[in-house]
């Protein structure tokens, strides 16, 4: 059954290429960049705009669920009945900010193709897993006239701010949330050699600030006897680290989980990268903190903390000589298993108050508290992924380890505890940066994926429940 | 004569004070801002507003003087003759920038007066020495026909990049700016008890970037493999102080001149300043570096390091997961006598480069290079502004030292060998900060003042040569 309805599905959403195409284009104008307040009306637009297109398609009870945040977007799928499985497909619909604009090569919100490559804020990271399953179950829909599993769909429109009302909602939604398993759609596949991601890091980010005078000084009037917030702030981004990249804040490291010497392996098999490969892509001449893991389990086994932006005085063309009122910064520490992130932040904390002094006013906020994820190794939402992957790409998918963060995830996991995995829909690079892009070939072997993966999953749950 | 004089031309400008205000608010509203090359064109409609006005006066040969970078404004009056001293006045018509702009009260160029305060960008810091001596010199034409000395007037438009162009443009106009004594015109006075500064402070300014990858990445997908620029930034900001103030980098102290004992007890004698006073008008509760020496040796007769801006990676609302390209920070150090700033500049990139690692790349650029200033003590250029003083405001200044930097008073020092001193026009604060303001008392007060002091120096200086 599947293999014959699949292609049927294929075709037809082949004989709609351009189709697919404007509809992902205008998707992609909409600046739905969740971090800054000033969008949040085309956040909201975004929302509405999915909300339509989903209910185009032929799903019901679709609609924009608000949170204290942005809104959710929902929508169902459930007349496969009920001898067949349930799936929750997440995905999310806002966006990175796009500064340093001056860095891109074409206007983030206004979608190009060059050299094969779809250039926009979005593209990547996650508006192709929105509108890649949105057109599989349209395809499969207009072809089959049914889809072979239930289906609901859950767009976050909160993700890249790090979820915050995203915990509340899904223990306030856990009836209208309930499936049997869940495909996280987050993220991009590698075509050479696929993977499945079995654990990511969770995060604290925390803003620091340090205030001093209460208004900005001249450096030449005032220069000798006012402490600089500035200073303090560098020696606090300077004690974080030894020259190796070793995390100084102390008791750090004390719940980092060794590695199994079969996980470790496991883990060094899957890193399918050359050095000269990952450098490029990262374009840096040099790897750091060699000294203290291998490459993969540094990325995805250590915790780490990054600084993601300083900022204080002037920071124009030439000269100012102040002594600005405050300085600042903003810190994400990625955690592995089995760190808590609420202790995390505490220590943070506290490292930074043995910096206090009566000349400055430190303040630290810990804006997020996400716990290290490890989800479905074996099950057959994760069969369903690897049979998608065998077919679509022509091998099965290496079960690894992901250095970044899904916050959602560990909300499902600790509230509805359903069975989950991941799958990657497209492929391409800048998530978080200028530029970014995803292949076009690839972006239409995304949505064939979808349309092979509602199939299989009929296939491997009916197999699990037999 | 002096008295009668001085008091016609000073009866005739109080006759016309809506006018001279007029005026003075008209030259406010042109943001003359030199460190931002947006306001080039802004900068030269400046000068040529004031060339206008000073032709209009009466004043020769005005005009705009170009340099490679913003235009000097100069005119000349030298009808008094040759048996009378010719006087080069300075001042500057170039203004700070404004941010942050949304702690002005009022918009920076357009001038508000409130609670007798004028409110707007430049009108301490500089273009009230700029419109007392134009005005000055205007009623003195008006009613004594004839200036007392000869007067050329010599208005920089790039004071607050740190003079760039002045060291060759004082070099190639030697005689057209000859004269027997020069009067800088830069700063407010003190109504309680008026300073002649004799010493400041030099200035060495620097710019640092530190360059990682060659564009933003994940702190998910890199971190824990990528050295953070802004990491880098912290340790060396963080490396310039110890807990006590004192500056870490190696030689910086060696040239420091320590001062006599009659000197520390005339500086002592000048700091008339209450600890809570001061305190409250920086806007702190407590000073910094109290063991280093006393506040007015801190603050004049030691030299300092401050970081007056810093930056990198994201700096908007939320979070963003990113490890940035590249980071960076500005410094300007005071310096005393007898540091050289070129040496200093050495030492200071010679300590960044003890950070060079192989991840990250250093760049050092150094801006500014000018050397502490030494002026007359004793001298008739010195008296006529201690006459002034004396009869404007009741007594005659302490000859003190400041914190603050003249880089053309080192130029003019090496280069023109004239006699020099200062004097204050005005009185107000936030010269360099949001609110910057002058009390419209003291504006016309600066007026008198100057009227007295061109005919307080024909005396003085007729004095000196008999």
């Amino acid at each position: 059954m599947s293999t014959t309805s699949a292609q049927a599905a294929i075709d037809y959403a082949h004989a709609r290429r351009a189709e697919l195409m404007a509809g992902f284009q205008e998707l992609l104008t909409i600046p739905s960049i969740s971090t800054d307040p000033a969008y949040k009306t085309e956040v909201e637009r975004c929302a509405d705009w999915i909300v339509a297109e989903m209910a185009r398609i032929g799903f019901q009870q679709c609609r924009r669920i608000p949170t204290a945040g942005h809104p959710v977007v929902y929508g169902e799928w459930l007349e496969a009945g009920p001898d067949q499985p349930t799936v929750l497909i997440y995905a999310h619909y806002d966006v990175q900010p796009v500064d340093p604009l001056g860095l891109w090569q074409s206007s983030p919100f206004e979608p190009t193709i060059r050299d094969g490559k779809i250039f926009a804020r979005g593209t990547l990271d996650d508006k192709s897993g929105v509108w890649a399953n949105l057109k599989a179950c349209e395809a499969i829909l207009a072809t089959d006239g049914k889809l072979p599993v239930n289906v609901k769909l859950f767009f976050e429109g909160e993700e890249e701010t790090g979820s915050p009302n995203m915990q509340s909602f899904v223990e306030e939604h856990q009836a209208l949330l309930a499936a049997d398993a869940l495909l996280i759609c987050d993220g991009p596949f590698d075509p050479e050699q696929p993977t499945i991601p079995y654990a990511l890091r969770g995060m604290v980010a925390a803003e620091v600030l340090v205030r001093g005078a209460d208004h900005d000084l001249h450096s030449g009037v005032f220069g000798g006897a006012i402490h600089n917030p500035i200073h303090l702030v560098g020696q606090m981004v300077g004690s974080f680290h030894d020259a190796n990249g070793r995390i100084l804040i102390p008791g750090f490291y004390d719940r980092v989980r060794k590695l199994s010497e079969t996980e470790l392996a496991a883990l060094q098999e899957a890193w399918t990268l050359s050095r000269a490969t990952w450098t490029a892509k990262a374009g840096v001449k040099h790897l750091w903190g060699e000294t203290l893991a291998s490459q993969p389990e540094r990325l995805t086994a250590l915790p780490t903390l990054d600084v993601n932006g300083i900022w204080g005085g002037y920071q124009g063309q030439g000269i100012k000589t102040v002594i600005p009122a405050q300085a600042g910064f903003k810190v994400t520490m990625r955690l592995v298993a089995d760190q808590d992130p609420h202790e995390i932040g505490e220590l943070f904390k506290a490292h930074l108050f043995t910096f206090a002094c009566p000349t400055l006013a430190i303040e630290v906020d810990i804006q997020i508290t996400d716990p290290p994820l490890t989800m479905a190794r074996e099950h057959p939402v994760v069969e369903a992924v690897q049979r998608t992957f065998a077919t679509t790409l022509g091998k099965r998918a290496l079960l690894t380890r992901l250095g970044g963060s899904l916050p959602i995830g560990g909300m499902f996991q600790q509230t509805l505890g359903i069975p989950m995995t991941s799958i990657g829909l497209c492929s391409g690079a800048g998530g978080h940066a200028p530029n970014e892009y995803i292949n076009e070939e690839h972006f239409y072997l995304g949505i064939d994926a979808a349309i092979h993966f509602y199939y299989y999953l009929a296939e491997t749950m009916a197999g699990a429940s037999a």
